[in-house]
C-alpha cells in the first residue's frame, strides 16, 4: 500500500501536464468525499482503495481505522470503520493519513473517441460494452454540447455528436481483441470512431481535452458562473435517464453540458448561468432538484461522487428516508457528540 | 443487481454438484460476516458486492442502508451504510434482504493444478502472478500436508508439494496469453503444472477437491476435531508470514494443513485435534494467538473472512488499539443501545 499525508496531492493521469480543475484535490479530501472519476469503472472508487485511514477524532484521539500501520486487502475484524470514513465528507473526524491499495501499471493502453447518431446510442453502447465484458478502463461520455464546447475550447476538430471517451488496458495482445469488440459495439450502434491512439502523448492530448471540460463548459458563457452536478443510476436505467435529462435541458433552455463516467451509471451536468438573474437561478435550482428526483424514481442516488454537502441535504432524505437518516444522525451524534466537525454538512 | 431473501441459500460454484462446507450459507450470513472466498481476488469480497441491504433494527423498524430500492454502482450520499452492516456479524440490526451486483460470466475458464518444491515458492508464485497484472479469477494454495489429504480423499493423484489452484477467466484468445503468463511464472518458481482444464465437468472435478478440503483434513485423524482459524496480510508479507507459520505448525507437533485465498493475502489452516486432550486443547489455542499476532506484527488483520465472532475479540482489541475499539462500540452503542443484537459477539 502507499501511505500519503493528508496534505499531498493527486494530479491523477495529468502529471506535468497543467492544472485540471477537480484534479488538485488532496488524497485526503478525495478520501473524504469518497471520489472517484474516470478510472473507477476498472478500478474501483476511493472506498475500495483505501486500506486505512488515520483520523484525528472530534476529542483530538488519533484513530487508525484498519488499526496501526495494517493494510491487508481483506479484513473481517469489526465494522468497517475505513469505509465509514471514507465519503464522511469531514463530518466524523479530520482524515491526516491515507493508506491507499496500488494497482500495477498496464502493458499497454490504447485511447480512442466514438460519435453517435444520439446521446441514446452513445449511452446504449457504454451498457453493451459492460455486458459484453470488455474490461475497459475508462468510458466517458460528452453529450453533443459538451464535445462541441470540448473540441473548440481544446482546437481539435470533433464532430458535433453524442460522443464516447474510451480507454483500454491490457498487454498488447489482449488489447487487440478489446479494440475489435469494442468497434464492433460502437458500430452496431450507429457510432463510428476514430483510429486508437496508443503513444502517451497523444494519448494525454485526447484526455486532456475531456479533463478541460470544465473550463470548456464556462466558455460557452462568458462571465457566467459554473455549478457541477452529478447523479448515479443503475446501468440498465442510464440511457432512459440520459435522455430524460437532456430533453428537461432543451425544454428548461439550460446551458448544461453533460459529461458522465457513464461505466458507473453517473453522470454530471455542467450548469452555466448568470447568478445575477434570479429567475434563471431558480430555474437552475429546479432543474437540479428534478434530476436528482429523476435518478431517485429510477433507483439511484442523488450524487454519485460530488457528495451531499449541503446542497443535497433534502434529497438525501429523500434517498434513504427517516429510518436511513436517523441512522446516520445516531453515527454522527456517537462520534461527534459535541457536533464540531463540518456542523450542518450533509446531515 | 440481483435481490436476495436473507433465507436464500448460496451455492457458488457447486450448484448440483453436492454439499459443501460454507457453501450452504446464507446470501445474507455471508453479507453478515463480510464472507468471501476464491473468487474474491478478481471479483471481490461480500462487501464490494453488496448494493443495499434490508436491515430490521433493534427497535423493530426497516432500514435499507441505500435507501429503499435503490442499486446504483456508486453513491456518495452520506455515510456508507451498507459497508457498516456488511460484516457486523449480526450486532447492528437483522439483514432480511441483500442486493448483490452481478458479474458477466466469462467466455471461457480454465484451471490447472501447480506444484512447486516449497510454501515458499508456491507462495512467491502468486505474488509475482499478481505483480504481472494477470487477471487471475481463482488463486488457491495448499500446503503439502492439505495436497496430499485432498488428493487421497478425492481419489486423485497429485504430488505431495505445495500446490496451486489456478484459474482462469477470459475471452479464447486472451486465456492462451494468461495460460502462457502464468506458465512462464510457474516454472520461473521452479513449479509443474498439469495440462490446463477447460471443459465443465474436468475443471468441476478440480475445484470439487478443493471444495472438500475440509472433510480431507478431518480424515487425517478420525475421531478427532476441526477449527479453522484465518488471517491475512498485506502480498508482500505472505511469502514471509506462510512460511513461519508452516514452521510453527511443525514445531508444534500439530495437525493442521494449510489452505488459503493467497491471491488476497488470506489463508487458514484447519487445525485438527484431539478436544478431550487439554493438553492439545491448549497447544491448539496458543498456536491460534501467535498465529493472529504473527499476522499482526507483518501489518495484516486476526481475521480476513471468518470474522472476530466470541473468539477473536482479544486479538481485535491488538488490532485496532483502544481508540478503534472505544469507535466501533460508540457505533454498537448508537445503533443496539440495550445490546439486543448478538450481544457478546465481537465487542
Ligand atoms: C471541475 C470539477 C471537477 C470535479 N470532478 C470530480 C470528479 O471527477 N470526481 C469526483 O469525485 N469529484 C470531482 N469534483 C469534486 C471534488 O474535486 C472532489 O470531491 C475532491 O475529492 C475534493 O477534494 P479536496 O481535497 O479538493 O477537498 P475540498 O474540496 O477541500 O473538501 C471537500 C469536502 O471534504 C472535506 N475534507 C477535505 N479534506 C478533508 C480531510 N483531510 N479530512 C476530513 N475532511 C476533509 C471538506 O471539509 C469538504 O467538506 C470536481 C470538482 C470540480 C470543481
Ligand atoms: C468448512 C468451512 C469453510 C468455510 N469457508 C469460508 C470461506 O471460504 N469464506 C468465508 O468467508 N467464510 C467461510 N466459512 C465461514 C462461514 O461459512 C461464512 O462466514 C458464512 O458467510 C456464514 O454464513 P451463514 O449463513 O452460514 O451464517 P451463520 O454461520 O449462521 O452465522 C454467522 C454469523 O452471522 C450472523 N448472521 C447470520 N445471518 C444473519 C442475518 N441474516 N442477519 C444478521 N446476522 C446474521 C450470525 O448471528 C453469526 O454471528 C467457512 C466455514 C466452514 C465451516
Amino acid at each position: 500500500g502507499h501511505v500519503a499525508t493528508g496534505q499531498e496531492r493527486h494530479y491523477g493521469n495529468c502529471t506535468g501536464l497543467g492544472h485540471y480543475p477537480g484534479a488538485d484535490a488532496s488524497l485526503c479530501g478525495m478520501a473524504a468525499t469518497g471520489a472517484s472519476g474516470t478510472n473507477a469503472v476498472r478500478y474501483g472508487a476511493m472506498r475500495p482503495n483505501v486500506l486505512n485511514l488515520r483520523v484525528v477524532l472530534p476529542d483530538g484521539r488519533l484513530l487508525h481505522t484498519a488499526g496501526p500501520g495494517r493494510h491487508p486487502r481483506k479484513r473481517a475484524a469489526g465494522y468497517d470503520l475505513t469505509s465509514l470514513f471514507v465519503g464522511s465528507e469531514g463530518t466524523l473526524g479530520f482524515l491526516t493519513q491515507a493508506t491507499l491499495r496500488l494497482h500495477p501499471l498496464p502493458e499497454a493502453s490504447a485511447v480512442t473517441i466514438a460519435s453517435f447518431p444520439s446521446v441514446g446510442a452513445a449511452v446504449a453502447c457504454t451498457v453493451q460494452v459492460l455486458q459484453a465484458a470488455v474490461p475497459v478502463a475508462r468510458i466517458e461520455f460528452l453529450d453533443e454540447v459538451m464535445a462541441d464546447a470540448c473540441s473548440r475550447f481544446s482546437e481539435m476538430e470533433l464532430p458535433v455528436a453524442a460522443t464516447l471517451l474510451l480507454e483500454l488496458h491490457g498487454s498488447q495482445r489482449s488489447l487487440a481483441e478489446q479494440q475489435q469488440q469494442t468497434e464492433e459495439i460502437v458500430h452496431q450502434n450507429g457510432g463510428s470512431s476514430v483510429a486508437w491512439a496508443e503513444g502517451q502523448e497523444e494519448r494525454e492530448r485526447l484526455w486532456s481535452m475531456r479533463h478541460n471540460a470544465w473550463y470548456a463548459a464556462l466558455a460557452l458563457r462568458p462571465g457566467c458562473q459554473g455549478y457541477s452536478t452529478d447523479v448515479c443510476v443503475p446501468i440498465s436505467r442510464l440511457p432512459d435517464v440520459v435522455v430524460e435529462t437532456k430533453q428537461d435541458l432543451q425544454a428548461s433552455n439550460i446551458t448544461g453540458p453533460m459529461v458522465g463516467h457513464v461505466g458507473d451509471g453517473n453522470f454530471h451536468c455542467i450548469l452555466v448561468f448568470n447568478s445575477q438573474d434570479p429567475e434563471e437561478a431558480q430555474r437552475i435550482h429546479a432543474f437540479t432538484e428534478r434530476l436528482g428526483r429523476r435518478a431517485l424514481a429510477a433507483g439511484g442516488t442523488c450524487t454519485g461522487e460530488h457528495g451531499v454537502g449541503l446542497g443535497k441535504r433534502a434529497l438525501l432524505q429523500e434517498e434513504l428516508g427517516p429510518e436511513g437518516l436517523d441512522t446516520l444522525r445516531s453515527i454522527k451524534a456517537a462520534l461527534d457528540p459535541h457536533n464540531l466537525m463540518n456542523p450542518g454538512k450533509v446531515l
